[in-house]
């Protein structure tokens, strides 16, 4: 029953009916917290073998003693490991500290303050800057665009990648577009996976900055949920095959892979990118934390020990991830009021409402002991120009929890929608 | 027996004695490095225990489960440890990640691309922006300055702190004079501590910016050389007196504490310094490496703890500066060629040469095997206008190393000032 070909007197009773099981709900004192993409205890528990993995006498390498001070990029067996983890060399990679957010924010500060290869110098003195950014997308990139006074463009994001005729035309047109952020494995918060095409698109477009950056935010590249990893064609590769070596700048962590907060981060670029972070580095660091890269190294062993942990963390979340489909699809299915995705790894599901219902459906939500991450997060600036896309996080929260949930959600969504096209 | 009165058949004879000695000990092949102040193996060994401290079903505290995001500004646990670490109160404490020089880097930045309370906006828009450098100091203080196009003006380090009718005079006369590193206890590398007079003067004195900052790195609170902690008057305390509040940032780690890279570093400041510096972290951090805060307060306990530990470190270096002071002492005093310092803690040794000498000097002892700082590195820019500072860093070779090195030093010393006096 397509609800927008209802009349009000049927839509009235809708609501009416959905407005009885939200009070009821609400009775429940429910307290639940869908908002971040955190993950929960059983899979934190999947990683303690690592505290105790490096101990007394046992924290030397081919690096030296990993206690004192130096080794800028990180240990040697950390860029072997993590060069593999990002499909690099070791030569292309920085091992860096707790938190590749802050490696991107760096990267982007580097390029304010100092400017990147290819450049005519500090972003800074060139006026307006501005970055391509795919909607709908991660809030804590667009905040660090905001924060630092660069221009936001928001750009469609098909099933396959963002719009890339769209990217192509305006990176083509205006030499003050400097960037564009990526999440290309289970992109946040749709879930889908680049392409080839649109990997090559990226990598070989023509650009009218000649130090354009693509901010490849791989921060997925093996959380599947349980198909096995998905397969990425290798950005820095694609820009080494179309002649544009020093586009590309990868990221990565650990952070749900390990200890969310104590993982390891890493950068991997081009000789040339790598030697100009370095630099950068230099002035603010003497170091990583180079025991907890030990750590890692320690844990995994190799790519099989990764591989084989990352499917233990599926096993964990992918009952999460189903709770959150059965209940959109046995409550919403055919109502015509909503559409969601049904991703094969990362840690969201996004849902596209009727327009000018998500603020309302998280008001509901939130009054019923549901905290929704705010409608408009993924947007630039907060702000979805429909109002109808929300994020759901379902790997905190237990299943059961994720049940309960999202009964509210779909009753909220119900109700929201009913009073808005009855109008 | 005073070099500078000799007559040049008195000198000549001085240099060839010298090079004959400087000869044999090239022969040695010696490879020794006194170059920085990391810790020697033997200081690390002491906090090996900290490694499995924090095992298997032991991560949470009172913040929670310490293995997830969050905690942007550190766990309680180590608010409080660290908070009597740096005699402050816990709300005015940040503890972050493995780096206080990250943080006193992200601190400028921070300054130059959004301002500091109390100030008229971002340093960057500002034009010109000066630091004073109280030298001999610490090079990596001066590196950041040059890297953010920061001018410094060299003020001159007296017995009990920079020469404060010189700073008082700038501060109060020029408004892009923004801030003063001050290294306050056994400072880097004189050794010097901050009498109370200074540390009050500092906090008192008018400032034409209305946004001055100390730049307290506080890096050796803890690390005498066995006569226990200097005292030195609090500068937050001290600014609060003044009406200065937002005036001090104080920065501090555990980097020769622990594990140097393996450890935690924090700021403390005012709660207006610490709101805005908390504001400035949310943009490029979820929070800081919190199982590492805990392996810390685990370890130490306490402040008693920490006291005892910092004990046995004093006891692994003092023989190592009575070593160099011994040399000194027996290869130059009375020549008048040399004045040195004799420190109660800290890393380093500072040395005085003939003006003119001090490049010479680290050219032979590098060809002679023996790694010294570079000349000048304790200035800004690299520039001792005079040439005649070096820093001895004692703490990472061996005493059997400490006393082959001082040998060499002191042979280049004596080779290189009878020369310079023959003119």
């Amino acid at each position: 029953m397509d609800y927008n070909t209802l009349d009000n007197a049927s839509l009235e009773e809708i609501e009416t009916h959905a407005a009885e099981r939200y009070e009821g709900i609400s009775r429940r004192n429910l307290q639940l917290d869908m908002t971040r993409g955190k993950p929960g205890s059983e899979q934190l528990d999947l990683s303690d073998g690592i505290l105790g993995i490096v101990g007394t006498g046992d924290c030397t390498g081919q690096g030296g003693d990993y206690r004192n001070y130096g080794i800028l990029t990180g240990i040697p067996e950390a860029k072997d490991f993590f060069a593999t983890y990002m499909e690099v060399e070791p030569e292309n990679i920085i091992v860096g500290g707790n938190s590749s957010l802050t490696m991107m924010y760096d990267a982007i500060v580097g390029a304010l303050l100092f400017g990147v290869p290819g450049g005519a110098g500090p972003w800074k003195d060139l006026g307006t800057i501005k970055f391509l950014c795919p909607v709908p997308g991660y809030d804590r990139h667009f905040a660090i665009c905001e924060r630092l006074g660069i221009e936001m463009i928001p750009v469609d994001m098909n099933d396959d990648g963002p719009d890339m005729d769209v990217v192509e035309k305006l990176v083509a047109a205006d030499d003050a577009i400097k960037g564009v952020w990526c999440v290309p494995k289970y992109s946040n918060p749709t879930g889908i996976v680049y392409c080839d095409a649109v990997v090559e698109r990226l990598a070989g477009m023509k650009a009218a900055a000649a130090d354009f950056r693509i901010i490849w935010d791989n921060a997925y590249a093996y959380h599947h949920l349980g198909s096995g990893p998905a397969s990425v064609q290798n950005i820095l590769k694609a820009c080494e095959a179309a002649g544009t070596s020093d586009r590309a700048l990868m990221f990565g962590s650990t952070s749900k892979v390990t200890h969310a907060g104590a993982g390891v981060a890493m950068m991997a670029a081009s000789a040339n990118n790598i030697a100009d972070a370095t630099k950068k580095q230099f002035y603010s660091s003497i170091g990583p934390d180079k025991i907890n890269q030990l750590r890692h190294v320690r844990f995994f062993e190799n790519r099989d020990g990764l591989l084989s942990h990352m499917d233990k963390h599926a096993e964990i979340i992918a009952p999460k991830f189903a709770a959150v489909d059965q209940a959109l699809e046995s409550h919403l299915a055919g109502k015509e009021i909503a559409t969601w995705t049904r991703p094969d790894g990362g840690y969201f599901v996004s849902v596209d409402l009727v327009e000018g219902c998500a603020s309302e459906v998280v008001r509901l939500a939130g009054e019923a002991g549901v905290k929704l991450t705010p409608a408009g997060a993924t947007y630039p600036l907060g702000d979805d120009p429909k109002d109808r896309n929300l994020r759901i996080a379902p790997t905190m929260p237990s299943v059961e929890e994720v049940k309960l949930a999202m009964e509210v959600f779909c009753v909220c969504v119900e109700l929201a929608t009913a009073k808005k096209l009855r109008g």
